[in-house]
């Protein structure tokens, strides 16, 4: 495609024990997202030689040393081979702590690429938050990595992204108790208008943001907790006064059916589990997870390794397909969200 | 039908400032439970003829003393009317505290024919726990309300039923917070006993019951909290031990979807919103709440009051039906469960 002015793309095939390796030989062999996006693989080319040959084809690609020499007109994907992960010393089909310290290394390569200019987005197959833990990267999970190694100290969130809807949360990958402690005001606050903006960004014109209570009944007026008088009905109220369309807090037990019905582009959640829940129901082959307000746009699917499939070339690829999709239309019109 | 042997149920239209009277005319006027259930109406006879009107039938109904006088051969269906609730004074559409307190009352009549033994189950159409609670009846909901009038001081639980699957719940209406200190080995393993003795008494001959974790992740080996590793996986270990097939923690964000294909009869749940959420996306309309372990089987509609629809005749009776069948199922082999 000469003259291919489409967002260049990071691709990391993911922790090589799962089934990123295969979705990634699986979405560059059928060309699934040429027409949106120029892909860089970053990462092991024996890796991405694996999947392929997991999935039955033969992949070519060209080992660049910078972007600057990749050639987007020719059929091989171009590839920074950082050659640091042989296929040998790969078990599939459970977390190691030796891969997840290369599955770091080979993110924190791919985000040096970003803060070069050199590449638009970063979508990564999926990966084993254990296994990069207990390699060494003392992060809860790779968002708060990503933050970390670009010098974000603010903060920024996670989101999830089905079909039309983008869900996004006020706290994350914490027990649930810290989770509590973590819906504050500030967070309520900075979550909405970061959901806000990012929808924005992503071409929806007037975002509708329903929030979801923390406790049961949206606190069945104060019998239940307080949170939803004290802490979020203020919040929403104040970022609805900004102008932004959001209202809440609602009972999370119905919320998100109303939201699928159309009433609402987004659902920002109180914690984890309760956002999950709903988007994992309502389609788990399709979620794409999205890191938001950091200067580097990050997608990746929102299901896991798939240890019980890994290896056998069946592997869904819906969500890296999407998560390709959303990053480039994201990173065509990035830029950094202020709290 | 003479001869019949049809457990008796007791079933009360609910509260009135809701969709329950209509409901509860258009399951009689149509007789959808004649072939499961004998009905004995619990409440005022007026509230029921109004519910009538608003279905725009006329429905026949027979005032008895006592559940002896009942003809369960003639077409009008008995009720014991306790002409405590002038529809003069019911304004529908929104909750109201003197309506809960005559709510209450009228459960209290319900649960004394219980422990009379002249009904065999108590079904009821929506309440509003809030009005109840500030009509006097101060429990933070109905079941231990329930628990309360019947003498009961041991464990029991509310489940929730969706199609053939049973959800149970460690803890219910309380602050998520407090639902959090209530998840205690003593509570997971009773939770899980009930479970498996309730659907063995609904005919589930080897219930498969999967544990839902309290964390993200299942708290991910540690990461995200400990009551995985220091509460949940114990208790369920020692459950297992006596026989009763149960499995778990696993991540609440994808348990529900392997129970809904077919993998398990029950999730058990550590908290409100986390079955609730699955359950309510899964069918709305369909779900019926039990309480059980209590020595009075109860079950109603999983829905609310839908204020935004009372009156119009419009309202489904779906899970009204379910919950006077599932009432008449449970009541032909009652016993109750030990802790």
């Amino acid at each position: 495609m000469p003259g291919n002015t489409n967002p260049i793309i990071a691709l990391y095939p993911g922790d090589p024990t799962g089934i990123g390796p295969e979705q990634t030989a699986r979405i560059l062999a059928e060309n699934l997202v040429g027409d949106a996006a120029r892909i860089l693989l970053v990462g092991d080319a024996r890796i991405v030689a694996m999947g392929a040959r997991q999935i039955g084809v033969d992949l070519p690609i060209a080992r660049v040393a910078s972007v600057r020499d990749a050639d987007w007109d020719a059929p091989a994907i171009p590839i920074i081979d950082l050659a640091n992960q042989d296929p040998a010393a790969v078990v599939q089909g459970a977390p190691d702590a030796e891969v997840g310290r290369v599955v770091g290394d080979t993110l924190k390569a791919a985000i040096d690429l970003a803060r070069a200019g050199e590449v638009d987005a970063i979508t990564f197959a999926p990966l084993n938050k254990m296994a990069l833990f207990e390699g060494g990267w003392r992060f809860p999970d790779e968002h708060q990595l990503f933050a970390n190694l670009l010098g974000h100290t603010g903060p920024f969130s996670e989101m999830n992204v089905l079909d039309e809807w983008w869900m996004g949360r006020v706290t994350s990958h914490m027990s649930l108790r810290e989770a509590i402690d973590g819906v504050t005001p500030d967070r309520v606050r900075f979550a909405l208008r970061l959901v806000d903006a990012t929808l924005r960004r992503a071409g929806v014109e007037r975002p509708r943001i329903a929030v979801a209570a923390l406790n049961p009944h949206a606190g069945e007026g104060g019998l239940f907790g307080t949170e939803e008088i004290e802490i979020i009905r203020p919040a929403v109220e104040e970022v609805a006064a900004e102008g932004i369309a959001c209202d809440g807090p609602f009972p999370s037990d119905t919320i998100y059916l109303k939201a699928f019905a159309g009433d609402y582009d987004s659902v920002l959640a109180m914690y984890h589990d309760q956002g999950q829940i709903a988007t994992k129901l309502r389609g788990f082959n399709r979620g794409v997870t999205v890191t938001a307000g950091l200067d580097t746009v990050f997608t990746t699917p929102a299901h896991g390794t798939a240890y019980d499939i890994v290896g056998r070339g069946i592997a869904d690829i819906g969500a890296l397909e999407r998560a390709v999709r959303l990053a480039a239309r994201l990173a065509t019109s990035h830029e950094s969200v202020a709290a």
